[in-house]
């Protein structure tokens, strides 16, 4: 009960509830919402997303700063006002209290995510794709907080994968220098954002949400601090396969380098170019895979509550 | 009352009772004692800085090895020792309790001041600069400890940004990875230790000590571990502009690798040189930042007291 | 007691005994059985290397995962078994836990040795040589886990250094950036695996185990965090001469890059190879290093019982 007394957060009802009683919880980031989708497909799609967890049996609570405020759970006029609102700020591990001692708004990146989920008790977290090394960092060094925060928040967090955007062969190697599990769900090669397939072979495999429940409860009975990373692919239906998906990227890439645009600003650049060079197909591809993640995190959630009773 | 009884730890008595009745407290670091300036002016600096803090209402700690003890507080005695000794170490995370295991001397860098301050329950310290990612560390994996510590051990540290002889731009990326906040005190513009401009936007940007303390609450409130890094324009009199000073420290790093310096010797060697090339200029203005961030650090630990109450 | 009841491990009769009772155990790893040496090499250093232990009035704990139960401490069957099984996996901090809830079998590396070890309360750990930074690393980012788990899991390895297929001098450097201390045991020069001199200066010396005793109770004090790094020569009759095992090094990497082989399969590859080179030089010489660790590391595990007392 502490932590819903903390003086900057505010716990839903729901969510508070499902907590409290030891039932499924799913977070979810809400950086997507901000930064990662034109409106309004950003409000559709969060408010879709919810509506899956529900229907497994889990609570969602979408995750964001307003007004200085740390929110675990929006309601729909609370999401839909964010998926709205101007000048919101990328908030992770280093700024997220920044907002709160500031006043400020801002959605939270998979790592400030990790970090409040973990704060409110929350143990499944469903998100797109993660942050990872950035292509051309063994100059630049920009590798992002994702990877930190996986090394040591307790939180297990289902995406399609880093975003295909980045040096996925990069993040693999920082994953498993900082001990964080990579597991492909229901396959043997890691699944590449927008893609099902990349080139790489699936570090770790399991196929069932009991699986990855039953390996959670390992990790915890021997201590191994850390997030957890599965990796879902697509559905078919949804992708964009690699080999023609690899061209728009180093297009958008390309435009991102002659515009100079640099630091927090790339990922959002680069998403919003791909939109324009899909003609839209990259938001619905995007759309898919995150219904998708947020449909098996709150099957996750339901296998982790069942194996703790 | 267990942390002043450490068997390795002596507190001076000012601090020993400033602890004790929870009033505001500076740590100082001793390398640049050791090895960042030469004799006398690192003794009349060292005297001078702890004076400032003395005046803002604080008490000040400057930290060291000596014969194998951990020193928080010198005695004005203790300190001009300090100032006078041949061969001292220079201390990391790595080699502090080596120095207290063996009996040694040494000035402790900004990782081991931040680990002995912790450890005393001071959440203030004044520097210079801290270390950070070395020019050239694409290929050396030169990066300075300082680093991983600001990412772990929760102090304040109030500096004139990175030493400029580093990659300031890489130690920014490092630090967000890491999710250490880098906090402008007063500017939009990144400081570079002996200017007051970089090229580089401020990631964030705080005008007060109290809004300092604010951000650190809610840090604590919301368990974010690790330190937070202020970054403290020296004053204009003393700077000199950073496009006059790349040409000094390009010089400096020129005479380095002609002379095969490498390793823990690469800082006092740069800035031993710089003294020269700068014909004393670059100490004046070392001194003058070191005073400025001891000003601001006794505000930020006024105000920290403030804001506990 | 809570930590033999671990749902996971089971704890060897003679190992339980021996924590329980406050004296001295060394922990072992086994991926130098499963995947560093041929059978039955393997199985023969395994047994001596634990009699020499035992020689030294110290308590063997050879760690590895059998059918999915985490073992502190082998039978000589269970060790035979190990040293013949086909198909086990080389186990570090990501999947130690995920062979447990698979009911796999494997080898742990020095990182899911340390955290394994530290489970069980053990504080000495011998090795043959620690992972590092691999050459190449500069552009593929292959950094093994095991300098983050000395960066954070208290336990004393004992290794002849960085295994010398690696890049020593950027091994190094992470390993000063995390803090990690490196002492080589009795020489003023880093050991290099097969050979008792590299190019490479001491960062610390020490030259009996009770110093080293003495250092690891002084960070104990202060409350730093981590392992701790002791680098202990081969003995002289049994090393390769390091300006001859360069060129050896380096034909083994020739026939890797040839071949392909990357990720987790590029050290037992490179090790397989030197074997074939050396025509089994390289395998007399890393049993002599092993033993040569065991020994130090007992005569360690020795000193710290009678410094506690
Ligand atoms: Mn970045
Ligand atoms: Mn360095
Ligand atoms: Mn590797």
């Amino acid at each position: 009960m502490t932590k819903v007394l903390n003086p900057f957060m505010d716990v839903a009802p729901a969510v508070q509830d499902a907590l409290a009683a030891g039932k499924p919880v799913v977070a979810l980031e809400s950086t997507i919402i901000t930064h990662g989708m034109p409106y309004p497909d950003n409000s559709r799609m969060a408010g879709d997303v919810e509506a899956i967890i529900i229907a497994e049996g889990a609570v969602p609570a979408t995750i964001a700063i307003v007004d200085g405020r740390l929110k675990i759970g929006l309601s729909a006029q609370e999401r839909e006002a964010l998926a709205q609102v101007k000048g919101a700020m990328k908030l992770s591990r280093a700024d997220l209290a920044f907002a709160l001692s500031e006043g400020r708004t801002g959605g939270t990146t998979v790592a400030a995510t990790m970090l409040a989920a973990h704060l409110a008790g929350i143990k499944v977290f469903a998100t797109g794709g993660i942050g990872g090394v950035h292509k051309g960092a063994e100059l630049s060094f920009d590798i992002s907080a994702d990877l930190e925060e996986l090394g040591r928040t307790p939180v297990i967090v289902v995406s399609a994968g880093a975003k295909a955007i980045l040096d996925i062969e990069k993040t693999l190697e920082v994953l498993e220098t900082k001990g964080v599990p990579v597991v492909v769900y229901g396959a043997d090669v890691l699944p590449a954002f927008w893609s099902r397939q990349s080139q790489i072979k699936a570090p770790l495999r399991l196929d069932t949400p009991d699986a990855i429940a039953k390996f959670q409860a390992a990790r915890d009975a021997i201590g191994v601090v850390g997030g957890m990373l599965i990796t879902n692919p697509i559905p078919e239906a949804s992708e964009i396969p690699a080999e023609i998906m690899s061209g728009y990227i180093s297009e958008a890439i390309a435009r991102a380098t002659k515009k100079g645009v640099t630091g927090k600003a790339v990922t959002p650049f680069l998403l919003s170019e791909l939109l324009d060079i899909t003609k839209g197909e990259s938001l619905k591809a995007n759309i898919a895979l995150v219904e998708n993640n947020a449909r098996l995190a709150a099957k996750i959630a339901v296998s982790l509550v069942k194996a703790t009773r």
